[in-house]
């Protein structure tokens, strides 16, 4: 079985929407991106930072989905990462109404040894600083690292940033982010750019119109799914990654081919964590829901054309 | 060989764009569908009406393209429709400088006899009244008639809109249309309402970001190509539908399963269509460089994952 390590937040996220409002429930992209991944054969483990205020419940979540959890530093008599965030009546745009790093503003990510050889390192949206120094601590150069990043970091970090572009396999970016990262309009001329910049792999999310993957020459799309109603964005473009990342690491396979269908496990896992608010469809998602949304894919997507 | 018939406007369009700026150029709905449709193998005609100021050069585009023209009116001493317009720096918003409706003010399209029994009918974005009349001038039902339309018949006809939707098979529409004639954001929700009105096809065109093709509760999806360099997006929707029409005429075939490879074809040639300046990419098409870029859109989308 293929080790993954996964630095990234665990967080106390609060949500408003056009559909209702949460009190404080459990978010953070290392817990969306290792739910995700955790329906795939694979061993996985979270390097993150919470206080001492973050419930045992919302540890032994992911715990009971196989996520090992030695990584997660609990500061005593500290508070954990808090966001709050309002969507607007489309969803597609939101404001943050409320940050508080609290612990975050340390942290210091320690892979635990065990992890130190896994095959997949996944930096989830940090200081580039940070994601830096989980690469550094490895012990074998992993099979693939993967990246997530956002706008903040290109405006208050570049030099960081690109550094730390420079040392992985491949970098998930949304479409707005990839322009400013490239200074390019074109999604196809940015993805060249921003491969030459490091990563061999660039996938481009954007949103409710889907995903792109490019290497060198080669493209695949996948759509979002359809859906009738979209109940909270929030922690869909982690999801995808972690399902993307998980799918790699339970297969081994790292070939262009094998990133799409990558692609379309991550699209797919994505369709679910939209559908409730917070991570509460991905804690109860099931196998065979998992399988009977991949056939949908397969009939939104899949054509035959005699050429 | 099936017929089809399109009613769409043939026109001079002046195009503004960060690339440039052309004089009065070909353009109009009837003429984009037209010439995506000729690369099928049909037997079409456009119904429309031009000024004696449209150059015999433009007729014969058509003409040479094996385009039956008898339905063309020439207005003598008429001028012919014009649409001037300014894309933005993005190209995927525009500003309208100039409408001048001239000759299409009192358009009372005739259908040529030998295609009152046309398998297809096309009705290109026109007054809906306009649109009807064209149906009711048929001897035999049509096989598939489809309908474009836009925004501006929404806001000014609603009720003779509705009128003619109830009359078609297939209605194509952009995103936004359909969110404002469904009043529902959701586009499956959309495209129920829409079907409901009457057309048991509905397309949804999302321009850059591709098309929806929904039957009852099957949904298709096609990407729009990820091209390097889009250069006027003028006619890509109205290629889109001809191609998608035209490949229907050709195989008579009108099967959901058939309708997707349709969808694939009208994508296929609306990227070719944004390549240049107005028509001038669809002039000089070749068959040879269609199917190229048909492989490209099966790399883009097609898949493997066992199930």
């Amino acid at each position: 079985m293929q080790k993954m390590v996964i630095v990234g937040t665990c967080a106390f996220d609060e949500i408003e929407s056009p559909f209702g409002k949460t009190g404080k429930i459990l978010g953070g992209a290392g817990t969306y991106i290792g739910l995700a991944a955790s329906n795939f054969d694979l061993d996985q483990a979270i390097v993150s930072i919470v206080g001492s205020d973050f419930p045992q419940e919302y540890i032994d979540i992911l715990k009971n989905k196989g996520v090992n959890m030695e990584g997660l530093e609990i500061v005593k008599d500290g508070k954990t990462f808090f966001w709050k965030g309002l969507y607007h009546n489309d969803l597609n745009s939101r404001d943050t109404l409320v940050t508080e790093l609290n612990t975050l503003a340390d942290f210091n990510p320690i892979v635990p040894e065990d992890y130190k050889d896994s095959e997949i390192v996944v930096l989830g949206n940090l200081h580039p600083i940070v994601q830096l120094s989980v690469l550094k601590q490895m012990n074998t150069k992993p099979k693939l690292a993967i990246l997530d990043t956002m706008n903040f970091w290109m405006d208050s970090a570049l030099e960081d940033l690109k550094n730390v572009i420079a040392h992985v396999d491949v970098i998930t970016i949304n479409d707005e982010e990839a322009r400013q990262l490239s200074d390019e309009y074109s999604l196809v001329v940015a993805a060249q750019k921003i491969s030459e910049m490091g990563p061999k792999f660039v996938v481009i999310k954007k949103g409710e119109h889907g995903a792109l993957l490019f290497e060198g020459e080669n493209i695949f799309f996948a759509p979002a799914l359809p859906l009738e109603e979209v109940f909270d964005p929030t922690g869909a473009g982690d999801t995808f990654a972690g399902g993307f990342a998980g799918y790699l690491a339970s297969t081994g396979d790292y070939s262009f081919e094998n990133m799409k269908r990558a692609i379309i496990h991550g699209s797919n896992l994505a369709s679910f964590c939209v559908e409730k608010f917070g991570t509460e469809r991905m804690q109860d998602l099931k196998p065979d829901e998992i399988n009977q949304r991949l056939l949908k894919f397969k009939a939104l997507t899949q054509f035959n054309i005699d050429l």
